[in-house]
C-alpha cells in the first residue's frame, strides 16, 4: 500500500501527480530548486515533510536528473525511483552513471500534458483515462515495478509496458513528428495576411493546434530524440519532394490523398481505446441560457446518455447549432421525442 | 425577392443549398446526370419543375461546367448563374469560352463542407454561420451580384468579396496546404504498428483529421490550383530541409517551434470571427443520464451561458470530466455556485 511519495520538481506533471495522490489519501512532499514553485505546489497539494517515501518521482527535465539523483539517493536509500520524461533511453543512461541501483529505477512516461506549464496549471485529473507508459529495464525489480504500477493506477491512468528503445521510436512517430509537422504548417502562415486567416476553416485550426506548444519543452524533447526523429523527417522531406514532382498528375495527387486517408483510418478514437461509433443529432436552438438545460432535461427524462456535444454559434444571429453525439438507438429516440414536442431537430448524421 | 432557384448538381453542396432555400420558402429544382441522385435530392428538398428561375446554381465540379453551361443558358436565357467550386479563376475562363455573358455570372465559393458527400449527406444548416466568398469579375452586373448575395443570406452565410486570383492564393494557403500537410503526416504512419497508434494522443488525431477527406474531390482541387500551391509546397520542402540540417542544434529547434507558435497565434477562433477568450471550468460528474441536465439547470438558474462543452469519459470508470467554456465572469459565478451545492468543481483554467 502506497503511503508516502516524494516528488522532485513542482511543475505541471509533478504537481498534478501530487494533487491526484493527495485526493487518494497518499501523503506527498514536493521539492524544487525554485522555492516559490515548491511552496505553491505544497500548498495546493497539502504537501508535508515525509520520513520514508516508498517512491521518489523525478518530475524534472531529463537533463536535470544527473544533478538531483545523488542527493536524492543519499536521502532516500530505500525508495523506488521513477522519472516521467518524454524520452526513455536517456534517463536509463543517467541512472547507470549514478549510485542508484538500476533495480530500483522505473523509467515512465505519462501520455498526458497541457499546452501550459507550472504548478498553477496542475490538475488532479490530468492523468484520468490516459495511458502511462513504463519501460522497465531487465534489472528492474518486480517490487519496484509493482509499486510504480500502484501509483499509476491511483492517479487514474493505465500502465502500458514497452521497451525503452521502442518507446522512443513510438513517440517519435506518434507525437514528435506530428509536433514538427504542425509547426511546419504554421510557419507557412508567415506570408498570409490576416484577412485570409479570417476565412480559415476548422482544417487549418485543427492541423496547427499543437503548433502552440511550449518551445523550451519541445526543443528539449526533439533534440533528445533526434536520432529517432531524423529518419522520419527525412522520409517526409522525400515524400514532399515526390509530391512536388507529381503536381502535374491528377492521378498521382489522388493516390497521395488516398494513401493518407487509409493510414489515417488506422488511428483509434480518443482515450486510446477503439474508436466508438457515435451518431450525431443536430438541433438548432436559441442562443440564450436555459435552452441547453431544457434539452438535457428531455434527455434525462427518456434516459438518453449524451456522449459528446458541439456548439456552433452564429455571430450576429440569435441561434446556435448544437450537435449531440449519441448511440444510434438514443439518437433515434431523442430525435423522435424532441421533434414531437416542437424542437428544431435536423436529420441524424451517421 | 428570390422565388425560384434551379440547381445543377445534386451532390452535398447543391442539395444542401436546396434544403436551406426550401426552408426559407424559395422554390427549387435539382437536376443531375445521375437521375437517382436528382430524384433523392428533389424528394428531400421538395423540388419541383420551375418555369423562370432567377438563379441557376452550377453545383458541379468545375471541370464539368463547360458540359452544362450551353444547354443551361439556352433553357434559362434570363437567369443569373453562379458556381460553387473551390477554385475561382478556372470557372471564369470556362464562362468566357461560352455563350453566357460574363455580366450574368457570379463565381462563388462557400467555406463549408463535410468529409462525406452526396445528396443523402446534405444539411439545411451546412452554411449557417459560414463565410461564402464571391469573386465577381469587373463585367459582373450589380443586379446579378445582388441576387446572389440574397441567396447567400437566405441560406445563413455571410458574403465576403475577393478578387478571383486572390481567392485562389488564399485557399491555397489556408485550405489546400493544410490538406497536403495533414495527408503527408498520415503517410508517415505507414510503418507505425497498431500498438503504437493505440498510444496516440489528441495531437496526432487533430493533425491528421482532414487526411480523411475525399481523394477524388481533393485531387481535383489540388490539381486545379497547382499553380498557387506549388510555391507553398516548395517553401515547406525547403524549411523541412533546413530543419534536417539543424537537428543537432537545440537553439535552432527552439526557434523553429517558437516561430510556429507565433504564426499559429495569428489564426482567429472559430466562425471566422475574432478569437473569443473563454475561461474553462472542469467538473467531474457521474457518467450517467441526468448529470448534465442538472448542471445545465444550475447554469440556467443563475443565467450563465455555456459557450462550449467537452466531455471526457473514463473507460471502465463511473465518472466523466466535463469542461465548460464560459465567459470569465460566468466561470467565477458558476464555480462558486456549483461548489456551494456540492458539485466536484475543479479550479478554473484560463
Amino acid at each position: 500500500m502506497l503511503t508516502q511519495v516524494r516528488i522532485v520538481g513542482a511543475g505541471l506533471i509533478g504537481t498534478s501527480i501530487a494533487l491526484a495522490l493527495t485526493a487518494r489519501g497518499v501523503s506527498v512532499e514536493l521539492i524544487d530548486s525554485n522555492e516559490r514553485a515548491a511552496a505553491l505546489a505544497n500548498d495546493l497539494a497539502h504537501g508535508k515533510k515525509l520520513d520514508a517515501p516508498e517512491i521518489v518521482v523525478l518530475a524534472v527535465p531529463t537533463e536535470v536528473i544527473p544533478l538531483v539523483i545523488e542527493p536524492e539517493f543519499l536521502l532516500n536509500p530505500n525508495s523506488t525511483f521513477m522519472d516521467v520524461g518524454s524520452i526513455k533511453t536517456e534517463p536509463i543512461v543517467h541512472i547507470k552513471n549514478s549510485s542508484l541501483p538500476l533495480s530500483r529505477f522505473v523509467p515512465t512516461h505519462p501520455m498526458a500534458g497541457r499546452e501550459v506549464g507550472g504548478a498553477h496549471s496542475a490538475r488532479a485529473d490530468l492523468f484520468t483515462t490516459r495511458s502511462w507508459i513504463i519501460t522497465p529495464t531487465s534489472e528492474c525489480s518486480a517490487e519496484s515495478e509493482e509499486i510504480v504500477r500502484e501509483l499509476i493506477a491511483l492517479v487514474g491512468a493505465s500502465a502500458v509496458v514497452l521497451p525503452a528503445e521502442e518507446h522512443d521510436r513510438a513517440v517519435a512517430a506518434i507525437s514528435h513528428l506530428p509536433q514538427i509537422t504542425s509547426t511546419l504548417l504554421a510557419h507557412s502562415l508567415e506570408s498570409v495576411p490576416a484577412e485570409w486567416l479570417d476565412l480559415a476553416g476548422a482544417g487549418l485550426r485543427d492541423t496547427t493546434r499543437i503548433a502552440a506548444s511550449d518551445p523550451k519543452l519541445w526543443s528539449e524533447i526533439i533534440y533528445s530524440n533526434r536520432d529517432q526523429i531524423v529518419e522520419l523527417v527525412q522520409g517526409m522531406h522525400h515524400e514532399l519532394g515526390e509530391l512536388l514532382e507529381n503536381l502535374e498528375s491528377k492521378t498521382s495527387i489522388a493516390s497521395f490523398i488516398e494513401k493518407g486517408r487509409f493510414e489515417r483510418s488506422r488511428i483509434p478514437g480518443k482515450h486510446g481505446g477503439k474508436a466508438r461509433e457515435y451518431t450525431y443529432l443536430p438541433i438548432v436552438i436559441d442562443d440564450k441560457p436555459g435552452q441547453l438545460a431544457a434539452i438535457f432535461n428531455e434527455c434525462a427524462a427518456i434516459a438518453v446518455n449524451v456522449e459528446d456535444l458541439n456548439i456552433e454559434h452564429s455571430p450576429g444571429q440569435q441561434s446556435a447549432l448544437i450537435t449531440l453525439a449519441l448511440s444510434s438507438h438514443d439518437a433515434d429516440s431523442l430525435s423522435n421525442h424532441l421533434s414531437a414536442i416542437g424542437w428544431n431537430v435536423h436529420p441524424i448524421l451517421k
